[in-house]
């Protein structure tokens, strides 16, 4: 599981600092999440591979997390796309699309599908054999939704000089694999814990943004691997969190101790700070696996 | 008159080419021409004083010219202004923009004005003591035009000592730059060409992209300072003009040479194109005065 910063900070794009997008490598699927202006752009520069795509979460309709959207697909579009993209977001961002697509006659000749959403619980938005996607609502001041991604177990690793010890058939390993007892060529049964390790443990990330200090979301993400939550502000600014909806590293700190997630990233940076290490001093005096976002960082779990 | 090119390629933004957008400065304003994804950023990376700019003219609703307003529309929110806005373009740009700050409840609090096109007519959009900003018409697949800028005459310029060697009273000099003769201290008329020098010609500018081979546009044009003109290809792809509705670099010349331009700027290079020289090659077999348009590069006149 590979997760990419392409942008990490609030409000405005400047030459260095970029508004929200990230890509989640997972279970060979490339997730997309939020789309800031010059998204495009970010995707080539840490050369992402674009075509590989199938899949954009859009959190909210504030343009630090959408504005770059109507860019991606039209280039898309310029690049000979035939693969479908699936758009996950809001309720009105077909409408916003659609319509600049079709003011400039620029309708995409590969299938476009928007997935609206409204609803305040937790949603399946995907699923397959491998990964799930599911909404988690947050707190801001327009419908936003977080996204947690949660790989499914794996099939179970067979130990092999075990299972040739037990003079298990190789025609059975599959069966193994998939967690069940087998009869070995003596006719006698094999336990499959005799003759198999666990697999990985499923890991997870939680993309949480933009949000108030929201603890209802703390169940859903419980022993997540990887938490990326926002944090606009640090506490001595907390009092612009209750008009702007936004949370402090130190918000962000309690809701990953609470969940018991394995690490925390931060970021969703107010311009105003200079130092971002304040940032993750501020979260560790809560809960010591911090990191900080930075455009064009990767983090591996 | 100093034009900065804060991009001028087409189609798609890359690390290393911005889609097209121009701010002319003349005679104390500072117009912004199209609005590219990224234009706020080039707008910071060139250090353009954004607060200045009261008047956007949009040429056509392709996502390399307009995708990156409602950015800086935002942007201009957030940082907190007051002074009125002006947009100029093609009808639908009023709903393509207000949606999406609707959908984030991201109202502007300065005054945003939206003047709609759809005549194909040349129209006055802005006039003042000092310049004219009057659309042209182009051919192109969408509903397009481009902008003719001019300065009005300047007064004319006093030649202070034949002024004071014909004795006029310091009192009549303002109404000696207004180009009327004055009666001297003597009694006698002084005339007006006797003690005052022609102005400065007035210069004038047209920004022509995107469009077609189109001559009707010439007469317009005529004696033009400096001109824009799009060269999307090279003659050796001239075919493509015909589907995309786009200008070779010859067929740029051409205009110019038919309009007596003083100068032209070419631009909007397609991204097949590794040697830009190749343009000004084509073009100055027509035409002598081809200057290539670069990002960042600032053209005075």
């Amino acid at each position: 599981m590979n997760l990419t910063i392409l942008g990490c900070h609030s409000a405005t794009p400047r030459t260095t600092a970029h508004p929200t997008s990230q890509i989640l490598e997972i279970r060979g699927h490339l997730f997309l999440i939020d789309c800031g202006e010059g998204t495009q752009v970010q995707l080539r520069r840490y050369k992402v591979k674009f075509s590989r795509i199938r899949h954009v979460f859009i959190s909210h309709l504030h343009g630090d997390h959408f504005f770059g959207l109507v860019g991606l697909i039209s280039t898309f579009r310029l690049l000979g796309r035939e693969a479908e993209l699936n758009i996950y977001g809001p309720k009105g961002i077909k409408e916003a699309i659609t319509l600049q697509l079709k003011l400039g006659k620029s309708w995409t000749n590969y299938p476009l599908y928007f997935h609206e959403l409204d609803s305040n619980e937790p949603q399946v938005l995907f699923e397959d054999e491998k990964v799930s996607v599911t909404t988690v609502p947050l707190d801001h001041r327009v419908y936003t939704n977080g996204f947690l991604f949660r790989e499914k177990p794996g099939e179970r690793k067979l130990n092999i000089d075990a299972a040739r010890k037990a003079n298990v058939d190789l025609s059975y390993y599959s069966k193994l694999k998939q967690g069940h007892d087998v009869v070995n060529n003596d006719g006698k049964i094999v336990a499959n814990r005799d003759v198999t390790l666990d697999p990985e443990p499923p890991r997870s990330y939680a993309f949480c943004s933009d949000t108030a200090y929201c603890p209802e979301i703390v169940p859903q993400l419980k022993d997540i691997t990887a938490l990326y939550h926002e944090s606009t502000f640090l506490e001595e600014h907390h009092h612009l969190c209750e008009t702007t909806k936004h949370s402090t590293a130190k918000e962000a700190a309690v809701i990953a101790k609470k969940a018991n997630a394995g690490t925390l990233i931060l970021g969703h940076y107010s311009g105003r700070y200079g130092d971002l290490n304040l940032f993750r001093e501020e979260a560790q005096e809560i809960f010591n696996n911090v990191e900080l976002a930075e455009d064009g960082k990767v983090f591996s779990f």
